[in-house]
């Protein structure tokens, strides 16, 4: 395996089980592997509906969780989510729509169109409920470095002060891991590479199409991953 | 209006838009009318079925919300949680009985049975989306002191870290406020009263009854605060 995965295995030692959320997308499927080759025996997959454009990611989630012999792969609606933030997202099947990431001005990069209003809180916030409803401390969480630029839900001091939040907790706290936090998906996408993850079987694009549409900013990110991984992108080949 | 009222407006100056969370009970119902008083004229209520024992309290929630003539008041179903967390805590229907008050040791009271397990975390980051989705910035969360007893997610310090997560939003971050943190339930009550607040219109017992049972926790807290307050609680007339 890549040495890059040692980071990963840092943060894996001595645990045995674990909550992991699990969009179907490149970084989490990575993880959830990731997670199994280090010998987390006992793995929570947690998967949502919260509006999105399309479910084909939920299908790959459930394949992918299918694969890494999961205990438990719970997939949650939140479809409410829509409704709540409605109009504010281009990920909702009702909002905005998808932009080309060549569409994308300065200050949208900083938080683009794509964001989706205190979604991955509210994610990290149901994967802590389910680990301390199962007696579990730990939640993984697939953030990269490369999704820094546009999130701040996506950031290492995102985590850092979520779990100091979470440390308040009396009994046993929960800890968010984000073992990919500092990498470029480039380098989560080797790490897959050298654990055989089927990147066939995982979905990234934004756009709601039989095959991914290559231009909207999810795509063209994957794309560059792969191409900096050095290979082809197998769904690439599918359009 | 009652001077422990100020630290209230203090906290609202300015505030002509907000998101309240409204459980029904004692505290939060205190603070949507006290919101309203302060002038804060355009008020989203948020309600949750998490699976609790009973909805008597979101009858009181939806009642409450009409007389405090909230612009918009959305009741959530979260019921999944409650299977995400089931044994764990005894206001789940399906949970461990709820313990009379005098029935918890110690190490009980740091985290009692009647905790859910990160349900306020999901609560306050649900509030957080629901804001942002209506381009609002202040949420309003009713924990008072008293609870801070055995509950981390109703302390300041929880706020305070929550606060600092939320503040890495690089848009327009959403701040929690909870302007009852720093006060006895009993000043809660005072300051209700003062604003001729229908305490008979709310619910606060555990249990499933009829009627407020008297015993459970949460009944002789609510209890104690009428007492402090120096009038008698209007429901336990009914019993």
């Amino acid at each position: 395996m890549a040495t890059d995965a040692n980071r990963l295995f840092e943060d894996c030692r001595g645990i045995t089980s674990a909550v992991c959320l699990l969009s179907g997308g490149v970084d989490s499927t990575t993880l959830l592997h990731g997670l199994r080759a280090a010998g987390v025996r006992d793995l929570h997959a947690l998967s949502f509906i919260y509006g999105q454009r399309h479910v084909r990611e939920l299908d790959m989630a459930r394949y992918q969780a299918g694969l890494a012999r999961v205990s438990r792969h719970d997939v949650i609606d939140i479809s409410f989510l829509g409704a709540l933030t409605a109009g504010r997202t281009a990920l909702a099947a009702d909002g905005p729509p998808v932009p080309d990431l060549s569409e994308l001005s300065e200050s949208q990069r900083r938080q683009p169109p794509t964001y989706v209003p205190h979604r991955n809180l509210l994610f990290l916030a149901m994967a802590s409920a389910a680990a301390e409803g199962a007696g579990l401390t730990e939640v993984f969480y697939g953030a990269q470095a490369q999704d820094d630029y546009g999130y701040w839900d996506c950031t290492r001091e995102f985590v850092v002060r979520l779990n100091a939040t979470l440390g308040l907790n009396r009994d046993r706290p929960v800890t968010i891991h984000a073992p990919f936090v500092g990498l470029a998906k480039a380098e989560v996408v080797k790490i897959g590479l050298a654990l055989g993850v089927d990147y066939q079987h995982t979905w990234t694009c934004y756009r709601g199409g039989k095959t991914a549409c290559g231009t909207c900013p999810s795509c063209m990110e994957r794309a560059a991953a792969f191409r900096g991984a050095g290979v082809s992108d197998p769904l690439a080949a599918a359009r």
